[in-house]
């Protein structure tokens, strides 16, 4: 893509449909209000199939898009309806939630910023007194919420055009996966999910402030999930621009995103997103209370983080990274290690812990931060401060103390009922892996886990979305819940556009390979009709059916641009003359024509013609 | 890179070494006249590291390199010593062999073509009456040849700078690998290379006729090996373009490359790159051999075969893919595939045989094709032409039938003392990745295994670099000996340049992953340094370490350019303030000024402090 092309790109939001697609909803039984949306990809051969979406409205010509207004809040009626909640005065927004640095000039640009999208100010919303509002505190009391039932119709999708493939993988033994332990029924039902909640092995990131979101679950029984993290820009940003990340990343596929901005602007853009967001949102809140104190991690308070987790909440965040796991006792044991503390969220904490020479405040404090998240159904994703940052750092003592001790959270936090994932690593090569998944689902009890990679070697900065994406396929078949993606960029800058979506796509196929490694039921059917496509040289199909259509498309375009490329039965591999599968298809054909190869065949070797003597008895 | 720049590339041949990077030479033991080429790299702390080198004399900034005359004959002394091989007239060459169509201004061409590289026309060399010139011949007798040690010493790699990385594995058990049933050594002697050459467990590709290779081992207790297919252009090609195709993968770490030129100038351009290849080159043969029929299948013949056999036995190939494995009662077994047969010379093969309804040629001739392999050492590659084109197709009746077959064959090869691998699959899901290993090691008693991919999912055209990397690590770590490598263009179009390259890398990570999992002893030394590297914010040592020093240094350029970021304690991720790396060094700093934190640590717990009763006990 050439710059000015970018330029434009970034100036605006992606707001085309894929190629041949539209939006189609599915309505809910137990709440006919649900429209669960899902991409249709309508084939050449008058087919379609039916995708699942993490686009949101973006895709969806008909809907009307101001990102200085938000999106419409989907899930307001679901949550009031609960009578649970309240709205309140919220906390008094201060000059530093922004950054630390206020001259006049500062405070104008500020200002001017909030102004921008004073429309996505919303006032927040909390629990009653008393009441806890989490999906899990509902699922244990019996309850399927709508959140539920959207989830189980968005997780099943369209059946009717994968019939012909279920049936296959019910004929085949060999084509039903291996599913390492999970329990994925053949249809999900919202009941599944209330159960899968109140056990606490799937999570609905989904804060009461953020009724903008699509519900989707994180849990090992669920389609495996991918995050993307983006971050405020250096310079001073705008909000097309900040929204423009978050859109990008989902219309990829990204099922969540985290927004680990640091530095200014912190609040602001975070309302910018939240406001505009069809996905969950994460952040890790040590980063912004570190902001407020200068970047001195041995001035963090209790009080000064508490007081972020609260603003954090109020405006929307689903989920928070908490390093609660990483205590006074643990610290010592990185000291010989290759790389040391490689969690920026670790290391804080670790400074504050030998600086104070103190038990973590997030440790001690962690019932307290429990009664925030469930006033306000933030879910926990319990950081892992201690992940390693080299293959030789990997399932070291100091990394399984601290997954050891995010257990003993979790059980905390269930007796809270607040919804907890768990992060994992990181770097672990492959012989290793295996090990991660065991000893999360034996101390952790089962609750969702969350990795990032990992990457099985050190030696490809450049190219670690591809070391990782490798790890990432193995511990979702394994039974991670979701991946956080890793960019080419990592370990040497700063993501761009382009490194975003390759990110993505490189963990939507570790995704995808984990779902049909592990069988679950509607995997399969998009490879399938792939497959079918490409074999029956569909080549539109091929590409609309394709995690990224546009670059599938110029990829062919490259060596054979004319219209009538794609339609032709052959490819650019072979050429007119030459192509197996034009080959294969005339032996089918030659095959039929002569009664059937199967059955001329079956007469040849009933004849026992000698030829068929193994050679090695010959 | 702009176009400029890419034609300048293309015109001369890619010569620089590598940054910071030289030759040095390791001589043999047994057979003092080797010198063992190796990448020396110097890192900024004085510290070097040696890193196994595929990319020939072309690095070598003193090696003087001229496409029109070749390489020079490493081997030529080693073979005319061993006294068992005779130089001779050989086969005519005949017009036929660069293509069909030779009216006179394509006859002219050809001779232009062929008048432009006349030195590399050498007399071809074959075993005398009688004799058997195969490695594998040899190592039964009980022969360690150069070329055997040749490989030792290059597996073994210069141990002086891994000793502190070694002794780390030896320390902690869990970073010594799970082999998964391969036995490496510790130190590969020249023994060790020569008994599981004997047993078939490895083959070493050299044709007596391609004297020019620096030697390279394929099999499971070797360090994992990469292939990279090239091809001739469409159009009229220049002799350094071709060699420049070659000389390009081999830079990125191809370990063999396969010629699988179709059309014109087939014979010609082999001579090029063969003359010019310190690897080993392999080809499919059945591929010339339709163009001397038109392309019409039916019309081979195994006269036309066995001559094309000959004639590219002479010009020096290493190894032959030959599709002996697709029998005519296997055919029938693909009719209900989601893909049929997408192997071209399966599918050629294929329709040869339903054509004549006869036995498979290559399967009735299999010992007469042993016979032509013995006299120059080319080794077998069978060819699985009914591998999966879908994860559908993954495993089924078809794939393990020509399986089993391959196995019967390999026995038979084995008899006649020829080398001989194994081709695998292609599209094969996660969970059914161990299955394909297990087979190929029952039933072709562990005869090396060289697999396509295999391509974990059906979904990522574009990305297929990815979505098979994924399985090759993995079959590589449970014991196949070689990958070859899919490029992101991959059922889409002719990978260019910059595709060759990225599948390289993708390969050489999925390789990488593998050893390391296997626990390869030399394996994990390079992360190691490399990791320190990152630790110690040595950032041009990270870079040259790296599998590809430009893309690395170009993506911290991006958002660091200043020289002085490059020796800077920080990167771009979390900039100066911020920085988890630099905290962790503090960190240390800070326990080691107040005696040791492990010491205040195990006071601290002595202590009793309530804080560390588990938290759900509390």
């Amino acid at each position: 893509m050439n710059a000015p092309d970018k330029l434009a790109q970034l100036l605006s939001l992606t707001r085309e449909p894929f190629p041949a697609s539209r939006k189609v909803h599915v309505p809910g039984m137990l709440h006919p209000q649900l429209q669960v949306p899902m991409r249709e990809v309508a084939l050449s051969n008058g087919e379609t199939a039916t995708l699942y979406d993490t686009s949101g409205p973006y895709t969806d010509p008909a809907a009307e898009i101001d990102v200085r207004r938000g999106l419409p809040a989907l899930r307001a009626g679901w949550i009031e309806a609960r009578g649970d909640t309240e709205l309140y005065t919220g906390r008094e927004r201060k000059a530093l939630d922004d950054g630390t640095k206020h001259e006049e000039r500062e405070a104008q640009r500020i200002a001017a910023l909030r102004a921008e999208a004073a429309a996505l100010q919303r006032q927040p919303r909390r629990a009653k007194a008393g009441a806890n509002v989490t999906q899990m505190h509902y699922a244990r009391r019996g309850i399927i919420t709508p959140e539920m039932e959207f989830i189980a119709i968005r997780e099943n999708g369209k059946r009717e055009w994968m019939a012909e493939y279920l049936a296959d993988s019910e004929k085949a033994e060999r084509l039903r996966g291996n599913p390492m332990g999970a329990k994925i029924p053949q249809l999900i039902t919202p009941e599944f999910v209330r159960d899968e909640v109140a056990r606490g092995r799937a999570i609905i990131p989904a804060n009461i402030n953020h009724p903008e979101i699509e519900p989707m679950a994180i849990g090992r029984n669920f389609l495996v999930k991918i995050n993307a993290n983006i971050g405020n820009s250096a310079v001073t940003s705008s909000i097309e621009e900040e929204v423009e990340k978050l859109v990008w990343a989902i219309r990829w596929g990204a099922d969540n995103v985290m927004d680990l901005s640091t530095g200014k602007n912190i609040h602001t853009t975070r309302d910018w997103i939240v406001r505009n967001s069809p996905v969950p949102i994460g952040t890790v809140p040590i980063y912004q209370a570190l902001e407020k104190v200068g970047g001195v991690a041995e001035d963090l308070t209790w009080e000064i983080f508490r007081d972020t987790l609260v603003e954090q909440a109020e405006q929307g965040v689903d989920y928070f990274t908490i390093h609660a796991g990483i205590r006074l006792a643990f610290i010592h044991l990185t000291a010989n290690r290759r790389t040391g503390i490689v969690s920026r969220g670790g290391s804080i904490m670790a400074k504050w812990c030998i600086s104070h020479h103190k038990e973590s405040f997030l440790y001690e404090h962690f019932e307290d931060i429990c009664d925030i998240m469930k006033q306000y159904d933030v879910s926990f994703s319990l950081g892992d401060g201690l992940r390693p940052g080299s293959g030789a750092d990997a399932n070291d003592e100091a990394q399984f103390a601290e997954l050891r001790t995010l257990g003993e959270l979790t059980q905390v936090a269930w007796k809270h009922d607040v919804q907890t994932m768990i992060e994992g690593p990181g770097h672990v090569p492959m012989h290793m892996i295996q090990a991660n998944m065991d000893e999360q689902l034996k101390h952790c009890h089962e609750a969702p886990f969350y990795t990032l990679g990992p990457l099985t070697i050190d030696i490809a900065p450049g190219y670690d979305h591809i070391s990782s994406a490798i790890g990432a396929a193995m511990i979702g078949w394994f039974g991670t819940a979701m991946l956080c993606y890793v960019t080419p960029k990592e370990h040497l800058g700063l993501p761009d556009r382009d490194d975003v979506k390759q990110g993505i796509i490189a963990y939507k196929i570790a995704a995808h390979a984990a779902d049909v490694a592990k069988g679950h039921p509607t995997s399969r059917a998009r490879d399938e009709a792939l497959s079918k496509a490409r074999f029956e040289f569909r080549w539109q199909d091929q590409f609309n059916l394709s995690l990224d259509p546009d670059t599938a498309r110029d990829f062919h375009d490259e060596t054979l641009p004319a219209d009538g490329a794609k339609v032709a039965h052959f490819c650019s591999m072979c050429g007119p003359k030459f192509c197996s599968m034009k080959i294969t298809q005339e032996v089918r054909e030659y095959a039929a024509a002569q009664e059937g190869m199967a059955q001329k065949s079956a007469e040849f070797r009933a004849g026992g013609s000698e030829i068929y003597i193994p050679l090695n008895k010959a």
